[in-house]
């Protein structure tokens, strides 16, 4: 187990959206230095997003880095408009934020509860959290409190994870930096200048009302534009068919490439239950990231199995598969007729069509007003979720989930 | 009569939104160099908006321009796509952008309707372009055939003037660009890529819809932010009694400061009809611009009048009147004890308390569906209006125009 | 005499460059509302640049607010690095570098020490200092300290006025923004991040040593590009001709449209000793502005005095004079052919060709060695001049001062 | 080997620097779809710099998409100027300058020379260009004689390697924007504008004199703060010593985890010849990539040998060493006591301490006047170097070479 080093330095990373950040304490910066952490240099934070945004290639390591950035800010603001918060408080806050996605495991979202069935990547942080706070003595208790939201002070956890939290801030303006969707960058200074906290409750101020409309219709256009593109759904969708694909070679035995650790992952045998019965699955988790899988992508092509090596062959060279978005389900003659030509095409058997003829919903909720909700603080004292705040209905229409379905295939079986 | 002048040069000006802003030929050229054209570097864009943002002096010059350059990139595009523009056409185009609001008088739309009744700048503009016309002889008949829309590619004139044209595409970005709210800030690069021309009438393409809900979102955004800034309302108003005042007291031949050929305006003599009458009265109209109207409010300061110079004194010095803003009518009571106020504190007559109780209403309209249309075109060929096209209702909820009421008054009447 | 009023706020202004600027303490607050601060809201930044540079219209009033904005950054840093500077000397040296440019009058530069002789504008800010101070029963004592340099912490006064203050830093990036000159912007964050006290000076430390070798070459950019661009200094020279043959004109007792107090300055009759000998000199130098001026110069187009009229249309309509620029001096045949061609197009008598015959110098100095110095901080304790201590002699190369010699004159007459 | 597919999409790719750049025709696009250049996506542009700039993970790929947009500018503005470019010249010099860099391997200049002795990147990539051309049918004949400077019109192959070519336009100004070192961005748009051919020679005019001063000094910036940070220094130099103890362990017969077909090149049995002695050699090349590299390292850090798990450790985890600049050589003495306490903390015997104690020399040449030239061209028709041609001697002074010495060892034997 590796431990923490304690070379104590305020330093300032440059950032192209912020400019510089600050590291304001030592836990920060030994937490940073941390090999958990420096792992996130190894995991993008968009999994394939690059395959359509070249500029995609940022880093759950950067987007953690930024999103304690806009913590410190705001941390400053509600302190300047009276609100109490102890300096153990704001280490414990700002810790909780940097650390809120250190158990996003390879490719972030994208093979997320598939390497490791029933372990969302927010457990997997708080494991890591209890594992740096044993390895730390104790330092972290207050952060783990804000983090499972059982500290008094809610709006600290409300920093950390709702509808307007840190996290949230940074990745839509980081996300739409790195893609050049410009329409997506937000203000986030604006936004956090209009925070205030009423009642242990977060707040935007009256006059941020617009400000808040905005961040949710650029949340909406980035999941159009960005987070479920078609190419970027084809690709990611590719890959988790590889993975499966390679998942069940080994399980019938076959000997196909792998690396160590991953080839645990890969073959199912990791479990939520194995982390509660060796300490040294946590371990293994921090071994594994971006360049396992795509080394062992690179080595598949040249598998003797056809489906395996097809598809990686594919994702490699960026020969991404077709899709398909309806609102409606895909009727069955539609499905037919191109297993039929993929069938033809690719020479497989009935068991195998099923890597090539990729089925799935996918869905965008811009605003949940159902989960918790955006406060509008009025200076005549009322709190109204923003759905009702709004001069118009817009919010409040624009809270209902959208659900499409969607369809990837090879590009010569297109009808 | 000034003459046009003949240089030739094809420059390039610098432009912090656009970076680098060609001239693409010599008629505009010519057209900029015109005195009318000119005359737009000493008339702001948004009135006294720098009272609340201060890097908001840009120009209605800067604008066309601006505009101009939008279009060039436009008719590049539409070109790509297949469109036939002529290069008349192209000329004639680009000139109807630039000349679009040379009937803007002093203060852009503060004082619109105001020195000149029943005259909009669309109607000045519209004259300024047939004396113009009459000096380059004829050079701008298409110009102007597109301007009023009776030239038969109808998608011209939208280009000009419609919901999505290239005024408002500039003045969006710009306005939002010199006041700092980022947050206002569109990628015309992104919605002109989308536009296209079906059937002679311009669409945006099915890809860009979520562009256009943003660009819709982000005129009301301005609109709140900073077209009906309360601030910006109480000083615009403030000017627009100040007139008021002036032209009372001229009509009853009080001697006050005017200047040649402001007089005239602010006395109310010159009206729709004095146009027709006299072609001089064009000449004096673009001989007057913002530094004439502020030089006569600096020497009103000192004025023996109380209510000209007490206004005059208050703006200038940007002691500005209290707003108060409202969904409903304000009741008379709250009017009743105002004007009380007001009375004792300033000592008016009845006459008078109208320059310092001002009442209004304000409306905002971010996307009409009755007037014009922002057409959706899909792959399949179809063509709907944004309104109907959006995945949610909220394109039609925000077409809804919101009105509401407002009230200024000096701010140690504030009860 | 204007009192200042006690209003309160702590307000938030936006700003197109910094984007949220904070009013830091009442004092500033205060300053900014008093009538002589708010004037600065009619004085351009760069006189007449706008001519080319349409951008260019900023003011004092922004300069001002910006240099003061930088000011509390820079404090942040130097307290955090353990430079002591206690709240009284915080609120002096704001105060300090908002008002060091109070003393400007209309057009800035392009005028100054030509309508009060022998003023320029650091001794007129002296001077409203004073007053302030008077009326702010001695508020503004330990400002002023700081501002003349008579405080014992000299590096307080460095950072309101030395070859690296913050009244440069902002001015650079100022206008090198609202030009559009992009390559003139400057990061102001790094260069005050690198800045320390050691023995009460102001250096920068030595990684930050190319940024500072940036800003030098940044500032030799803009001089070139914009300051002393040709275009520029025609249109600045035109109108200190046209100030220069009004005052002639009034001092030959000749009646020519003249405005209040404005009339006092163009006579010549306001002189240094004015000051000394009448309170009033400094309130009537209060209420001149660029307005002034140029609501004089549209009334002087019409005026019976040929050459006056002839110069003010000319600059309205931008009928700018043709500049040429040498580094040696005009050789006198081309002086005359010119003064032949002028005299024979515009009919002018011996005494008027001057007018319309412009001669003068200009000089850039990035970098003066000789005044003040940059100072650069090594690790191990050496403290080196920039010109010194740069890798290579370029900064001093720099530091020698380049003069031109320039000449305008009528288009028409381009030989 | 792989076929070029015959898709034809001339497709528009979001870029956070340039906003939208436009794939100009069918070629372009073939070759951007080919593996050899999605191959790029896999090779960071800047090798291990995000190690110290987070946001550096720009790619090759995008580079070369950067550079040939900027060529396309570049193209539009030469012919507006009247320079003949024939549009199978014009889609010959796209091709080149997007391919200048397809020769480039794992982490680019990091490992150059190193896994292929004697093999630059610029020669491996005339011969993919080569193999491409193959494949192609000729297609790229012209593209290569650009690329090789054989064809007769040479200013097209200085546009894409030169002092001011493309290639350095684009890295320059993505380095800057993706480390966030702001000071380095150059305005592209202005250089480009200022270009012009003159007898078959680029020239810069006149006027763009200051931008070039400015692109210098902005290339010497960008050596010192990001191209020979100190800890990228150690970083790199950690890496390349992992490797070179690899290659060592591997010809000592010792078996240690690699990689298809990496281990060819870790062995060092690919050499210059191989490639003229088979054809497989090239296509094995076009295989490896950042991942397969750290891949290994990853596995390395568990190897039995302590040097090779130590330094993966170390560097996977960013426990640099611990950098050293000098002008002079390091003293003997200095470098003994390093030596002899390196040795004690790790247990190391004489021949492995080369691996924990790195000297070396690194150089900054801005501008090499020696080399090519960057001719700035006067309205007068004279033509000079710009080293020649700026006002001052800094350029001259700028062009000397500068030479400094480093050292890196474990951060715990800092003495």
């Amino acid at each position: 187990v590796p431990t923490v080093r304690s070379s104590n330095k305020l330093k300032i990373l440059n950032d192209p959206i912020y400019g510089f950040i600050s590291i304001p304490n030592t836990l920060i910066f030994d937490l940073i230095e941390h090999p958990y952490f420096q792992r996130l240099r190894r995991i993008k934070q968009l999994g394939l997003t690059s395959y359509v945004y070249p500029g995609a290639l940022h880093t759950r390591f950067h987007h953690a880095i930024g999103a304690m950035h806009l913590m410190s800010t705001c941390i400053l603001t509600l302190r300047k408009k009276g609100t109490e918060i102890t300096s153990e408080e704001e280490e414990a806050v700002l810790a909780a934020i940097l650390l809120h996605d250190i158990g996003h495991g390879p490719f972030s979202h994208a093979l997320e509860e598939l390497l490791i069935p029933g372990m969302s990547h927010e457990k997997l942080s708080a494991l890591l959290m209890e594992e740096l706070n044993h390895q730390l003595s104790g330092r972290l208790n207050l952060c783990i409190e804000i983090f499972n939201n059982t500290y008094h002070k809610k709006f600290l956890h409300q920093l950390v994870s709702s509808q307007l939290d840190m996290d949230r801030l940074d990745y839509l303006k980081r996300d739409s930096f790195f893609t050049g969707v410009s329409e997506g960058i937000i203000s986030t200074d604006r936004i956090i200048a209009m925070l205030n906290v009423i009642n242990d409750t977060l707040v935007v101020e009256e006059k941020g009302i617009y400000s808040i409309e905005k961040f949710i219709i650029a949340r909406r256009l980035m999941y159009w534009q960005v987070y479920l593109h078609k190419t970027v759904l084809s690709a990611e969708n590719m890959l988790v068919k590889i993975i499966l694909r390679a998942r069940q070679l080994l399980c019938e035995g076959k000997k196909i490439f792998t690396l160590q650790p991953l080839n645990e992952f890969l073959e199912g045998r990791i479990t939520k239950a194995s982390f509660r019965e060796s300490s040294d699955t946590l371990l293994k988790f921090t071994q594994i990231d971006d360049d396992d899988v795509f080394a062992c992508v690179k080595q598949w092509q040249f598998d003797t199995d056809k489906v395996l090596s097809t598809l990686s062959r594919f994702l490699l060279n960026r020969n991404l598969f077709n899709t398909e978005i309806s609102k409606e389900a895909f009727n069955e003659e539609h499905l037919e007729s191109l297993s039929k030509l993929i069938t033809t095409n690719y020479q497989l058997n009935d068991k195998e069509i099923a890597y090539f003829l990729i089925q799935g919903k996918l869905q965008n909720n811009a605003y949940n007003a159902q989960k918790d909700r955006i406060n509008i603080y009025y200076k005549n004292g009322q709190i109204l979720d923003i759905a009702q705040a709004a001069d118009q209905l817009n919010i409040s229409a624009l809270s209902a989930p959208v659900e499409k379905f969607f369809l990837c295939y090879p590009k010569d079986c297109l009808i």
